[in-house]
């Protein structure tokens, strides 16, 4: 058992069966040594890649694209959910659709920042149907770029996220798998498999 | 002349008067090794005052106020600029209006994370019109804790921000000051004091 899934375990909300709440320390309230640990684990798996850039979606994104990042050396990049006025340039440009809020956002990444040049890993707090990973895929492709994988921080394991990355070949890795929020009980995919 | 300064001067894109672009390293695409500076900045001109947490508010402060957490090995906090279906606990609520877009949006932060007991350290990547900082500040004084001070990125010291903050007694650091962005020129407040 990783850190990280102790601290949910210890401080995760079951708010149902789908939604699971660790805004103490992950996506309201951050803590920095849990983020830091969580990007050495994305470091070491993808070190090899050639990585030259990160990229996430704003906002509970960026703390650990930030520090991941930072790891790898290399600048990170997040896109915006709406057109900022002093963003006046050329834009990649990608729609998302949010599961928990029921809304759809247009998602743009500056073109002066997403090159073909680029080997990107993309990075998110959650991974459960997959739609924000894809649009951030969806980005990388329209500069033409390489993505070496999605480093998720918590994975919804009973969701469709992973499959449908997995049958795209994009390499996935995720620190914290949950495999069910069932009866108000956090089980994670290794649990699941000795049960 | 600082490392932050020099970046300025070479990326940054004077739009008008007023709006200074520099989202090839603080904004929109982050340089990690320049926000690292800037939160050791931050750390050594607030080391001694008994900080327990970070307060900042998305998107855009959330990478200088995670290293700056980093740094005083304290949690950060984010305010949200709307209600996530997932925050269902009660929140402190504070009204912010943007300069820059003509907007004004409520943003909360969960009660449970900010308290009496709180020393707190505000973060933004800009100090303009302070109408951020002070709706942060609100927040805290809502909850009964003590703003230890606003420590900023990037200050338009042509705009107001710094001198009502100073007036309600907050202490106000800067790592860059803009004293002018005339003529399409980034002229800085220790240039402008020479002229």
């Amino acid at each position: 058992m990783t850190t990280l899934n102790e601290r949910i375990k210890k401080d995760g909300i079951v708010v149902n069966e789908s939604i699971l709440k660790i805004d103490s320390f992950l996506n309201h309230q951050i803590d920095p040594i849990i983020i830091s640990q969580i990007a050495e684990k994305f470091y070491n798996h993808y070190k090899e890649a050639g990585v030259t850039k990160i990229l996430t979606i704003e906002a509970s994104g960026i703390a650990p694209a930030l520090m991941t990042a930072q790891q790898f050396g290399v600048p990170m990049l997040f896109a915006k959910k709406a057109t900022p006025s002093t963003l006046l340039e050329e834009q990649y440009k990608t729609e998302i659709h949010s599961y928990t809020k029921g809304t759809t956002h247009s998602v743009i990444v500056s073109k002066k920042y997403l090159s073909q040049n680029d080997v990107v890993l993309i990075v998110d707090d959650f991974l459960a149907s997959g739609r924000a990973a894809m649009g951030l895929i969806d980005l990388v492709e329209q500069a033409e770029g390489k993505v070496a994988g999605v480093g998720i921080c918590v994975e919804k394991s009973f969701q469709e996220g992973r499959e449908k990355l997995e049958k795209m070949n994009v390499d996935v890795y995720s620190v914290s798998r949950i495999a069910s929020l069932k009866s108000n009980k956090i089980t994670f995919v290794e649990e699941a498999r000795h049960e």
